[in-house]
């Protein structure tokens, strides 16, 4: 006699939960067995109204769930090896929790990553998924945000400020009547679902000095970098990679180029890599398929990072997302 | 220029991140060492409302959040080595946070551990806690579910229904005007803060057929095993743990049995103990000072676990407490 929780684990859960170490979800617990390795841990929780929009779709809502962890694990060189969720619903609902499993087991397929275990709790406010994620490195190896050093080159992959378009579009903001359907579409996309660079994680093992993910927006994320490292950094608004239907609303001064470097959601990685790695990082990069962009180099100093415009320096007056 | 979320972690979490893993909480993740055994990973979140009131004081929503999950470890026969915590919080208020961070604290101290790592959220909603521990086991020695056999021995710790009580004695139930104001301590202290069963990790992993916690009703749970062992179990009412005031509620009818050993919250250790290591097993959780009866018997079938009083059997209405 099955409770409530129990069969929504067995319909739902058990056929994502493919990891020897999962126990087929029937024990209050995982294993992760040793392999000489170590564990990276990261955890984040996404929030309906904070970090999804109510109305994004079951399927998007559980891929941004463990996607944002995905990207937290890529960042730090590590191989992904499970993670454990933490459900909390406000009622069982198969029209929700149906495509929220399977878009979950789709990409548990793709990244390789399986459900190890979890807890689903009843909530009378809003959904809640918490995700924490492990990945494996060699021994040491993991990858930190405190290894800048002056003269390094300042990473980025693919394009910034994407998503924060995304939800403005999908709040009717600036960006909205200024994109056709298609770039919305783009924009709105890049907003649900991020796209973790998991494939880059072994060249930024390999070869970054320092290394995180940028989701709460590229200048503030990169001052978390660089005060960690005890640096500074100057950061080339010319080289910036942007997305066309960015580079469109920025052309028509929609949106100015501080919503794209301060909004959050993007989930690209920000690395520095060392003058005589970066030919062999962009190499291995281009391999992987990843876009990784030279935006601009790190500096002795402990003043936050500065962005230019040439030699004009562009004064921010927000650095990042923050929603407290 | 810290964020809020930056300022709060630094404030409060910062010193309860003891463990060289966290990295002083200043990465995006933390890092689990590989000492050549298995890592256990437990999973539990606790909501306002649901698991704990609105008014439960913030020390003991604390100890609550992270003991829930120190029970599991100990019930896996796993040494706990640190745990990662996602807060969703409606406002940062130094008041609550304070105190929650203070007991939290010195939970890590009494219990060796420490906090790697963690997302701190905000939410529209009740406040929500979601803790993942880890706990280290020699390889292949966590305890499971699904290793009871006919002729174990049912042991299970510490006293039942008292937490399930305490709850009733809060929302002014049956066991509020029955109870004099020690005894109504004593239960809600039992809801409020759960005593997990730590030290006797050990003695399970040695001696245990198969262990889990008691969360969600001793019946209920039990059945969990049996089914997950192939297996069924006879319980003996009168072999039942019970404190002074759930005995003294008992005893003037104020409460029936079925509510004591179906009622969740008494995070107590059930395990199954083989004839020939029931002596070790007693020893050991006597050394450990830790209290643990013998009350039933693991049988074959696969019929759920049956609760006798001498040989009139007590029929349940229901096993366990389900928030669905």
């Amino acid at each position: 006699m099955p409770s409530g929780e129990d069969d929504l684990i067995a319909r739902y859960f058990r056929p994502v939960a493919t990891a020897p170490g999962a126990l087929g979800l029937v024990d209050d617990a995982a294993v992760l067995q040793g392999q000489g390795d170590d564990l990276v841990v990261t955890t984040d929780a996404i929030v309906e109204g904070v970090h999804f929009l109510k109305d994004d779709p079951p399927d998007t809502v559980a891929r941004k769930a463990l996607r944002v962890n995905l990207s937290d694990l890529a960042a730090k060189g590590a191989t992904p090896t499970g993670f454990v969720l933490t459900l909390a619903l406000r009622e069982v609902r198969e029209a929700w929790l149906a495509p929220f499993a399977q878009a979950l087991g789709e990409d548990v397929a793709q990244f390789g990553c399986p459900l190890l275990g979890g807890d689903t709790v009843s909530t009378p406010g809003p959904l809640m998924i918490s995700i924490t994620a492990f990945g494996r490195v060699p021994p040491g190896a993991m990858v930190r945000r405190d290894g800048a050093k002056p003269g390094d080159h300042l990473v980025v992959t693919g394009t910034i400020g994407d998503a924060a378009l995304g939800l403005d579009v999908l709040k009717g903001g600036a960006a909205a009547p200024g994109s056709d359907t298609r770039a919305r579409d783009i924009l709105v996309s890049r907003y649900r679902v991020p796209q973790p660079r998991v494939a880059l994680a072994q060249a930024v093992r390999e070869h970054a000095s320092a290394a995180m993910d940028v989701s709460d927006g590229l200048m503030g994320d990169l001052a978390k970098l660089c005060a960690a490292s005890g640096v500074s950094a100057v950061v080339n608004a010319g080289a910036l990679p942007l997305s066309a239907p960015a580079r469109a609303l920025l052309a028509e001064r929609r949106v100015g180029l501080e919503a794209l470097v301060s909004g959050g959601d993007d989930y690209e990685i920000l690395c520095t890599i060392p003058e005589n790695r970066l030919g062999p990082f962009t190499d291995a990069a281009a391999r992987a398929g990843v876009p990784a962009a030279v935006i601009g180099t790190i500096e002795a100093g402990t003043s936050g990072p500065r962005l230019f415009d040439g030699t004009r320096e562009i004064s921010l007056s927000r650095l990042s997302y923050s929603h407290f």
